[in-house]
C-alpha cells in the first residue's frame, strides 16, 4: 500500500538535535553530565516542547521528563536520555529523544491515527550516578534510600545535594501507570560497524545482552627481580598475560556469532619495577544474550583456570562478580521495525542484538519493548566524534514513526 | 699452611645479629625505616661498639657510620646498612655491618696483621629517600640540593625535616680521603636460592648487574565493550599480554646464563571493565653484568616492536628509562674471597654476579671493591621471614675475615 501518513520533518529533527548539541557543546559532541547546567536546560527544553506535541510536561523528583496524552486509544512510549558521557557524542541519547518527540508531534494530533505516542527522557542513563537510576525509578525499582546513597563518581557529590541544587528535591518521582502503555519503543545509535560496514541503515534489536563479570585472581610469589633466577620464579603477573592469551585463542571456538569479552583492567601487586609481582588480578566481561554461550565460556574459563593450578607455579581463582539477564525484545515490535524498515528504508535493515544497555531494558521488565538503532559512522561511540549522517538519521526517524504507528494499530 | 689467626667469635655475631634483630622487631625480621626511631638506635648502638674494635666513631649529617684507626698501614674499608625495607628481613645489611665489625675486632687490635679495618654503615641503601643516599655522599655524588630535593617515599616526608629530627642537620658529611683505603670489602646474603640449592656456603662476587629499565607503550582504540565486534578491536591490553608471552618465549635464546627480566607493572588506558582499553603501557627491566647481552636482548625488544608495528592493529614504542652500568668487583678481592672460602668454608664457594644493587657499586667507583655472599634460605628476601642458618652466618664471617687478612696482607 502506499503510504500516504504525513512523512517526518527532516529539517525539523536535524534542528532538534543541533538545538540540543548546543547545550554544553564540546568539539562536534557535547559535554553534559546528569544534572550539570546544560543538562538541566536540555531537559527544560524538552519540557517546553511536549504541549506542541500534545503533551502535558512533568520533570520529576529524579529528573526524568515525562510527556502525557489526554487522546483516548493506546499508548506507545517513546524516549531516551539527555544526559551525556563526559566530553561524548552529540547523538548518544538525544536521537531517540527527538525521535520520540517527532513520533508524537506527527502521531498525535492526526484524528486518522488510532492513540498516541507519550515521550520520556530518562534521567541519568549514562550512570553518572547510578545504575539506570531514572528508568529504574519509574519501573518502581528506586528506593529513597538508593537515592540517598547515589553519588557522582567524579565529583563525589550526592544525588540528594544535586537534587537540591537543581531544584527537583521534594518533588514526587513518576512511576508507570500499570496497563497504561501497549510497550516502550526507544531508537539509539549503534554505536559499532555491523550496520555501516553492511551498507544497511536500521538495526531491529533482538535483544540487549547481559554483562557478566569476572575477577580473575592470581597468587604467585612476591620476590626480588634481580635476584631471583626466572627458573625459580612465581611471576603472577605472566600468567596472567599468559591467561588473557590463552582467552583470545580459546574463547572463538565456543562463543556465539555476537559473544565479545574484554580485559578492562589489569593490577599487579605491589607494582614496582623491581618486584616480581606475587599477585595480578583482571576485571573480565562476556556479553551475549543466549546465556547458554556464557554458559559454555564460564565452564571453559574454569578449565583453563583448573590447568594452570594443576601446573602448580601459580593458582588463580574466578570469581563471578556480575551475572548477567540478557532482556529479550518483544517479537511483535522487532516486526513492525522491520515492515516499517521495508517501507520506509528500502528494506536495508538486520536484526542484531544490543552489546551495549539501554533503557529499554529496564522498560522490559514491565512492559513489552523495542528497539531501533541507527548506523554510527566508523562504528565510533563515548567519544566527542561520534556521528551519523543526516540522510540515515532522517531514515531512522522515518521508519520510528512508522514503526510507532504499527505498533499502535487501528 | 694451618690457619694460626683468631677464629671469629661466632655466639658474639649470633648476639650482635640478634640485637639488631631487637631494634624495630616485626615477627622474625625489622620494620627499621632510614631515621625512624629504631634505626637510630641501631645507628648508636653500633657507634658505642666501635671504640672496642679500636676505631673512633662518627656519626655524619646524612647518617652514615664510621669508624677510623688510627693503626698504621693499609686500611680496608668494610660494612654494609642497618636500616631495613618496610617490615623487613633481619640480615639484610646488619649481616655485612656485624661481619666488619668482627673484622676489625680480630685485625684492628692484632700486632701481627698488617693494616687495619674500618667500619662503615651506609645510611638509606634501601631507599627511602633515594638512591644510595649515603655511600653516595661518601664518593662525593650529593649534593645540599639533592638532599633538599630528597623525601621519604612512604611519608612525604622531606630529608630537612628528618634529619633535623633525629639531630643530625648541620653536621658535616663525611667523604672519602683519597688513598686512605685499599678497597671497600661487603658482606650481604645472597637474596636468591643459587648457594642453597647447590649447598654452597659462600658467594664469590663478580660483579654487580646493570639495571636497564624500559617503558613499553601500547596504542589501539578505545571503545565500547558491548558494541564493539572482537573482528574489529584493536584492544591495547590484549597487546600487552602477548608481548609479554612473547617476551617469555624469546628472551631465553638470547640472554646469558643470569639474565633477568621483569614486566613490575601494568596500566590499562581507562582502565574500565566496560571499556576496550585504548592504551597500556608496562615497566620492563632487565638485568645483566654483561652490556652485550642487554645489546641483544634490547634490539630483539625492538624487533618484536616493529613486528607489532607492521601487522597494523596496536602500535607499539620502547622507551630506555634507565641505563644500567654494572660494577665490576676487582679480581683480586675476589681471590681473596675465594682463597678464604678455601681455608674456611672448605671450598664451598662459586663465583657469581649480584643481581640486586649494593653500597658496594658506589664504592666501585673510587675504589676496588668486593664482596661475599651467604646463602638465603629459600632464597627469600625483602620479607620478614628472610633467614640463614647460624651455622652459614658463622662459617661466612670466619670467610670475611680471612678475606680482609688476605686484601690487608702484610
Amino acid at each position: 500500500m502506499p503510504d500516504t501518513h504525513p512523512r517526518v520533518d527532516g529539517a525539523r529533527i536535524l534542528e532538534d538535535l543541533n538545538a540540543l548539541r548546543g547545550l554544553g557543546a564540546y568539539k562536534t559532541g557535547v559535554h553534559r553530565p546528569t544534572f550539570s547546567e546544560p543538562h538541566m536546560r536540555a531537559l527544560e527544553w524538552l519540557a517546553e516542547r511536549l504541549p506542541g506535541a500534545g503533551l502535558t510536561a512533568t520533570i520529576d523528583g529524579i529528573g526524568n521528563v515525562l510527556g502525557t496524552s489526554p487522546k483516548p486509544g493506546p499508548k506507545l512510549l517513546a524516549g531516551s536520555h539527555l544526559e551525556s558521557q563526559n566530553y561524548a557524542g552529540w547523538l548518544d541519547g538525544p536521537l531517540g529523544v527527538v525521535y520520540a518527540l517527532e513520533a508524537a508531534r506527527i502521531i498525535n494530533p492526526d484524528p486518522t491515527q488510532y492513540g498516541a505516542v507519550e515521550v520520556a527522557a530518562w534521567c541519568d542513563e549514562e550512570g553518572h550516578f547510578g545504575h539506570f537510576l531514572g528508568s529504574r525509578s519509574y519501573v518502581g525499582r528506586v528506593t529513597e534510600a538508593d537515592i540517598d546513597a547515589a553519588r557522582d563518581r567524579s565529583s563525589g557529590r550526592t544525588m540528594r545535594e544535586s537534587l537540591r541544587d537543581v531544584g527537583l528535591a521534594g518533588r514526587a518521582r513518576l512511576t508507570a501507570e500499570p496497563g497504561r502503555h501497549v510497550g516502550y519503543l526507544e531508537a539509539h545509535i549503534e554505536q559499532g560497524d555491523t550496520l555501516e560496514s553492511r551498507g544497511l541503515a536500521i538495526g531491529v534489536v533482538t535483544s540487549i545482552v547481559g554483562i557478566w563479570q569476572y575477577k580473575i585472581g592470581f597468587v604467585g610469589e612476591q620476590n626480588h627481580a634481580g635476584t631471583t633466577r626466572m627458573e625459580v620464579r612465581k611471576d603472577a603477573g605472566l600468567a596472567l598475560a599468559r591467561f588473557c592469551v590463552a582467552i583470545d585463542e580459546r574463547f572463538p571456538a565456543l562463543s556465539g556469532p555476537r559473544t565479545v569479552w574484554t580485559t578492562g583492567r589489569i593490577t599487579l601487586d605491589p607494582g614496582a619495577p623491581s618486584i616480581i609481582p606475587g599477585g595480578a588480578e583482571m576485571l573480565f566481561q562476556i556479553r551475549d544474550d543466549d546465556p547458554a554461550v556464557i554458559a559454555r565460556l564460564e565452564h571453559l574459563l574454569q578449565t583453563m583456570a583448573d590447568e594452570v593450578n594443576a601446573q602448580g607455579r601459580c593458582s588463580v581463582t574466578v570469581e563471578r562478580l556480575r551475572t548477567g539477564v540478557p532482556a529479550m525484545m518483544e517479537s511483535t515490535f522487532q516486526q513492525a521495525i522491520e515492515a516499517a524498515s521495508a517501507a520506509c528504508a528500502g528494506g536495508r535493515s538486520m536484526r542484531m542484538p544490543s552489546g551495549a544497555g539501554h533503557d529499554a531494558q529496564i522498560l522490559a521488565t514491565i512492559m513489552p519493548a523495542g528497539m531501533l538503532f541507527v548506523p554510527s559512522i566508523g562504528g565510533i561511540s563515548h567519544h566527542w566524534s561520534e556521528n551519523t549522517t543526516d540522510a540515515d538519521i532522517v531514515t531512522g526517524a522515518q521508519a520510528f514513526v512508522d514503526a510507532c504507528r504499527r505498533i499502535l494499530g487501528g
